[in-house]
């Protein structure tokens, strides 16, 4: 049932007398309770559906900005990202963010089209879960171990080598804070299923 | 109530008459769906209780250990833990992380013999969430910082200074694997609370 429907179902479920009245806007009673709780709920999961998309859209986003700072980081003499692992861990854990998040951003866009799901609600709510919370571990372990090596790097002067790194772990940092927010919100949907 | 007095109270609900026909222990119908679905529910908080308890106090014993054993990482030569900041950053957290974890046993410990609480359910709920995940990712960054510079001093040779270096980096690792599966717990335990 969508929005607007439940809406006029709950709008005609109020009594007629009231209209009659001239208190059209307030319903009395147990009415009223039970349309407010519903419509609390409806606004509750619609808010829950966009804030996890936004979500999800801010980590594509960071993750693919980190993805090409840091494979863009080439500048030779020592300077290239691909001498440092902790680049390259970096780089490997964007990559994987901007496959998850890109999944998850198609999936969603492909079921609100479509209107079929890949996989059961059940199953769908625990990988986002499960996906999520491992990509923030993943995104914020990778930020982790590159920031000391920069750091010691700009000790000695700043410059374009040690800024683009800076800026890829910003990056990362950003996206983990979107899917840190998001695996919340996932393991909520998880918690209120009725499965469990 | 107690789970033993729930059980009795449980036991007591079932039909008389089928102890009579010598099937005691097949309830039929309503009784036994009620029944069984209480039973479950207790069994599942218990494990649950038990569960959050256990993870906490081996978050608590490996943050002591990474704590100890970095704390004591002195050897003279250059080979002392405070003139790395990944090290003193390891330290600091681990130091955090035995006092939540410490506090947390505390608190159940001090709930269990007084049966007060220091603060609501609800609260407490939301506090055990927050800090168990914001205590996961700190550990996970700290132990994820220090394992760069570690290995590439490895590459020269192992000596006293990384090897306990490397076991602190291990004990704050295992420390955030219990605090992670604990803060999915206190998720479910927050979800499932009736103001959300």
């Amino acid at each position: 049932m969508s929005n607007s429907e439940g809406l006029e179902l709950a709008t005609k479920a109020t009594p007629e007398n009231d209209m009659e009245r001239g208190t059209p806007a307030v319903a009395t009673g147990e009415t009223e309770v039970g349309v407010g709780s519903v419509l609390r709920r409806w606004k509750r999961d619609d808010f829950i559906r966009k804030g996890s998309l936004a979500l999800r859209a801010f980590g594509l986003l960071f993750s693919i900005l980190s993805f090409i700072i840091m494979a863009s980081n080439n500048h030779g003499d020592n300077r290239n990202f691909g001498d440092f692992e902790e680049y390259r861990y970096l780089l490997g854990i964007a990559i994987l963010s901007t496959l998850y998040t890109g999944f998850q951003c198609f999936k969603y866009v492909h079921q609100l089209s479509s209107g079929k799901e890949f996989v059961s609600m059940k199953t769908s709510a625990l990988i986002d879960f499960v996906g999520d919370q491992i990509m923030a571990y993943l995104l914020l372990s990778s930020a982790s171990s590159a920031i000391p090596i920069t750091n010691r790097m700009r000790e000695g002067g700043d410059n374009i080598f040690t800024d683009s790194a800076a800026a890829a772990i910003s990056m990362s940092l950003l996206a983990f804070i979107s899917l840190g927010c998001s695996s919340v919100i996932a393991g909520y949907k998880l918690s209120t299923q009725s499965f469990v």
